[in-house]
């Protein structure tokens, strides 16, 4: 059974709601309490609370007693509704191949012969699947483009702001803004106050998007834009080898725990259909897919035996479950593959492979080129949004920037287009494997080739030499792109090139891209995103350690870590820690001189010309030894 | 006591030795050797071997019967000789104050209380100190001004050039070459072959150093410097609070196996002295460390109460033993200081704090500053070589390119040039905790304002958010300064901030640097840096599991993450992996399609031309079904 236990609470943390301008519109948000910051000489002064962008939705409001057989609350179901373009439908009845059978007789014999997957069927409780009424595309960018802020944008606004909220209130405080870094930003710019109308006009111009599927009105609206917060992705699945329903639900709790912002579900093998229903009924992040991998288990694996009517099914039921992205290898060309035969890994994306494996058997354009219109009309009358696949991403350093990734890219460029005109929402997707110096020509292309649309790249990993920790390998490449553009990093685990991803690896994973995302916010100057540092390090340098735990994207680890070498509870509280010992600490020594130095003024000018000679002595007098 | 046992050699590696123009000149290597590449047709080809940097010392060599209370062999003792301008000495007698003790009575009552540092003196089995006869100054910079290429140049030279020759070896083999990326320099260009006189000639101007002081004559010589390959540092070190002598010596065989190129010693508290000689006696690569620490022990920790005269003693002491480079912080000017009292986190580094309160105390200058000529002679004659450190760097992303930060890093740049004038080799520290868009500015003040001297950088950590990922945070700063040109980067542990790094903490810190700065040779365009990705890449490819562990960085992770799913024999040999499972992998239908388009060619319009239709035909009444 899948477990309804919370998972540990993150220390000195409050969950708050953000009121928006209706009532059904609150905005969740983590929010970390801070001790006093209190100096030698006794007095005190308050440090205000920290507020943290939260991915962990309802599960991780201590308040929330939901069950995971019942799903989360559809928190979005009636500003769906109340736009008045959608309607209820029947819906595509399931069959037994969508989750991996021949018969529902053989369903249920797999059924009974094993005890690993007893949560089948996902109890709807009546809820009908929505569509788009004829004529109409119910998607963000086409109410964004009519100049409507639907609920989910303000909800955005309000979400993507929590920062700015705390500089203004840091604003007041003694020189807190002297610390803010301008950044660098390449292109489009951060504006200082994200509004409501701002996130509208970013949508609009296709520079962002809001995956969120009419049918999965459980997700907390988020935005995924170079010129909002960088997000990150985190994917999980079962696959033939391993897994089962209740760990993949298990992992997703865990993923958005830790921060990950949306969530791929990658599934091969059986029970894919009831494994995507547990996870995005329970999930409050959007949720992605490849379907064309559903698309090859229903064909047996044959990727020569894919039609156009098995896909189009397919797509059809991923919609209808509220699947809030299709990743889509449409930019794979027939004309492309014979690019790749020099490469040295020559195509490592799975979705590349099956359809270039399809276009050589039949010696066809890819079908999901060729049927591309379509596919954006199905996708419109659910606003799925597109992440237009890389199926010819570079698999290794000595294949980055080829003719045949950035051919493809193009493509990417043209399909985004034509999606744009059925009123769909596009990302693409990026690479890869790619060394430092080659990293800024791909955002450069990227931008100028896909107008503008987000970027959402795998890293991409800056060398091949380190399996088993791939995921600092791509942290450096995705901190660097994020920077320079990226809106979405897909996370990379240790186990990357090597195996299935476990809870730990999956905690390595998003605590990397987190760090990544985080360097890429205050690189580019994202307004107040330097305001965790700021409070972290204060805390760090005033000896206040359990503050600094709790600001840290990973508590339970700092405090562990801590704790190895100091486990006493009153190291916590000791103004030293475990690397210089108690009679050494250059913090306590700076902050000495701190006072000192700013009792003479802070020009050395000035100081110097005070004579410190005669303070120096009064120094002395004062007590001599400095550590106090 | 410490054992002697070696760690387990790496996979199908074998440690071999370069020879070079002398006898007593062998480069030692690690080749590991690759297993043929199997087609589908039965048909296979062999893989050459690949060469790999190796730090690991005689303890690497399972030839070697070495043991850690005699020490390693003093490989360097003829060429120090020969040159005939050093002369053995009687040396500065061992005094109490050097391990910590009042006198040798309260000595021997603290060996007798504890059991934990049994191996009080090492047995040097009558080997006399060597120094610089009067108005000699034995460095490696004065040789290369002289023209003379010293064994230590040209060990470097094939120690360095070990790609070179495979690039030789594989540009007879299919178009491998063309996987060469051509890399992007920010300056100075690294030479298709590194030659001793290539070698001799950046360091006479001063561009590289080769730390290696004539009291270490166990040390294999290595170079720092931009136009090599990028080295990282260690650092260990006991403190008050924990750590004993044979954990700290089994800490540096650990770091020099898995790739440290330098090591500093960092200890404080007890044993000092003794720590040192254990280490410096079986340690194969360059050791540094920070005499102030030790002078402040030798003055019960009050920094007030140094003076010259202790400090220099404790420099002499060192650098009999057989340090290679000093950390010295000459740059933290008493005008400086007031600088920091607006920062975040004000002084951070220990060293900096220890001079900042001695300059405050007495309203003098530094003595480390008014000292600099002496303290330059006393260096030179012994060949130990300056790192100069960086006592003001920022201790957060707030403080980052301050004032106070660039006041001193022009300091050092004057020193360098006094320490130039002088004969002494010189290296830069640099930060530290700096956002991204930050840290080019660093490197290019840093070439500027120290005339090219080595940069050597503590990472720089890109945010402040994530303590017990510190190495993850830093190793992204870290890769892209190398990028930009830092010679050696310093590591970070996990633990950075919060504890004691033990020896998981330390291997997970050397990977996490060993990533940066081989992405950082790739970025920068060295020569055949990419030979060991492109290796290890078409091993990837090809199912050859074993070689792609054995050419990883951390051979035993890799498989040791592989084996957690998959951990039958067979699967190490199998065409598949867990990502996908048995029935489909996309690396395995590439090898169909590459097969495929080579038959028609890699021109797509004359594959066209040429009727794929055909083709296509062709290929399925061949076998139809791909995964065989």
């Amino acid at each position: 059974m899948v477990s309804d236990k919370q998972p540990n609470a993150f220390p000195n943390s409050t969950r708050i709601y953000v009121p928006g301008s209706r009532a059904d519109l609150r905005v969740p948000m983590r929010e970390v309490t801070l001790s006093d910051t209190r100096r030698p000489d006794g007095t005190t002064s308050p440090n205000a609370p920290i507020r943290i962008y939260d991915t962990s939705g309802a599960w991780g409001d201590p308040a929330f007693h939901g069950d995971v057989e019942k799903g989360l609350p559809a928190i979005r179901a009636g500003w769906i509704l109340e736009r008045g373009d959608v309607e209820a439908v029947q819906g595509r009845a399931l069959k037994p191949e969508d989750d991996g059978y021949l018969s529902w007789k053989h369903a249920e014999t797999a059924q009974r012969a094993t005890s690993r997957n007893r949560l089948v069927q996902f109890d709807r409780a009546g809820r009908q699947v929505l569509r788009g009424k004829p004529g109409q595309r119910p998607t963000q960018l086409a109410y964004a483009r009519q100049g409507i802020i639907t609920p989910e944008m303000e909800f955005i606004a309000i979400r993507e702001n929590l920062r700015l909220q705390q500089v203004r209130e840091e604003a007041s405080r003694r020189d807190a803004l002297s610390f803010q870094h301008p950044g660098q930003s390449f292109g489009a710019a951060i504006p200082k106050e994200i509004t409501p109308e701002f996130v509208r006009d970013e949508v609009a111009r296709g520079r962002a998007i809001i995956p969120a599927n009419i049918n999965h009105p459980e997700l907390e609206p988020m935005i995924i834009g170079r010129n909002f917060l960088v997000k990150i992705n985190t994917n999980i699945g079962n696959s033939a080898v391993a897994s089962s329903i209740e760990e993949e639900v298990e992992k997703m709790r865990w993923s958005v725990r830790w921060g990950g912002d949306t969530l791929m579900d990658l599934s091969t093998g059986k029970n894919i259909h009831q494994t995507r229903e547990w996870i995005l009924r329970n999930c409050p992040v959007p949720v992605g897919t490849v379907p064309i991998y559903q698309a090859l288990e229903k064909v047996n694996g044959r990727a020569e035996d894919l039609t156009w009517e098995i896909f189009r099914d397919t797509l059809i039921e991923q919609a209808e479950q509220g699947v809030d992205y299709f990743t889509i290898h449409a930019g794979v060309r027939l004309a492309y593959i014979p690019l790749t035969a020099r490469r040295v890994t020559g195509i490592v994306s799975r979705g590349g492979s099956i359809l270039a494996k399809w276009c050589l058997a039949h010696h066809k354009e890819n079908f999901l080129f060729t049927h591309w219109d379509e596919i954006c009309d199905i996708m419109a009358a659910y606003d799925v949004s597109f992440s237009i696949g890389d199926g010819l991403r570079p698999g290794s350093i000595a294949d980055a920037n080829d003719e045949a990734q950035f051919a493809e890219l193009k493509t990417q460029g043209d399909l985004t287009k034509r999606a744009w005109e059925r009123g769909v929402q596009v990302m693409n997707e990026g690479p890869g494997h790619v060394p430092m110096h080659m990293i800024k020509e791909n955002m450069e292309k990227q931008l100028e080739w896909c107008h503008e649309a987000p970027f959402y790249t795998l890293g991409p990993l800056t060398t091949d030499v380190a399996p088993g920790y791939d995921h600092i390998t791509s942290a450096i490449g995705a901190a660097m792109i994020g920077w320079y553009g990226t809106s979405m990093l897909c996370y990379v685990t240790p186990k990357e090139h090597l195996g299935l991803p476990n809870r730990d690896d999956v905690r390595e994973g998003v605590i990397a891209y987190k760090i990544a995302a985080h360097a890429a916010d205050l690189a580019k100057g994202h307004p107040a995103a330097q305001i965790r540092d700021n409070a972290l390090s204060k805390a760090r340098f005033e000896f206040r350690w359990k503050d600094q735990f709790a600001l840290s994207l990973d508590p339970e680890r700092a405090q562990e870590y801590h704790d190895e070498t100091l486990p006493q509870e009153s190291a916590k509280t000791a103004h030293f820690c475990s690397m210089c010992g108690p009679n050494f600490c250059s913090m306590r020594i700076t902050d000495d001189i701190r006072k000192f130095a700013e009792a003479q003024g802070v020009d050395e000018q000035a100081a110097l010309a005070k004579g410190m000679e005669e303070k120096s002595r009064e120094f002395r007098e004062q007590g001599g030894e400095l550590y106090r």
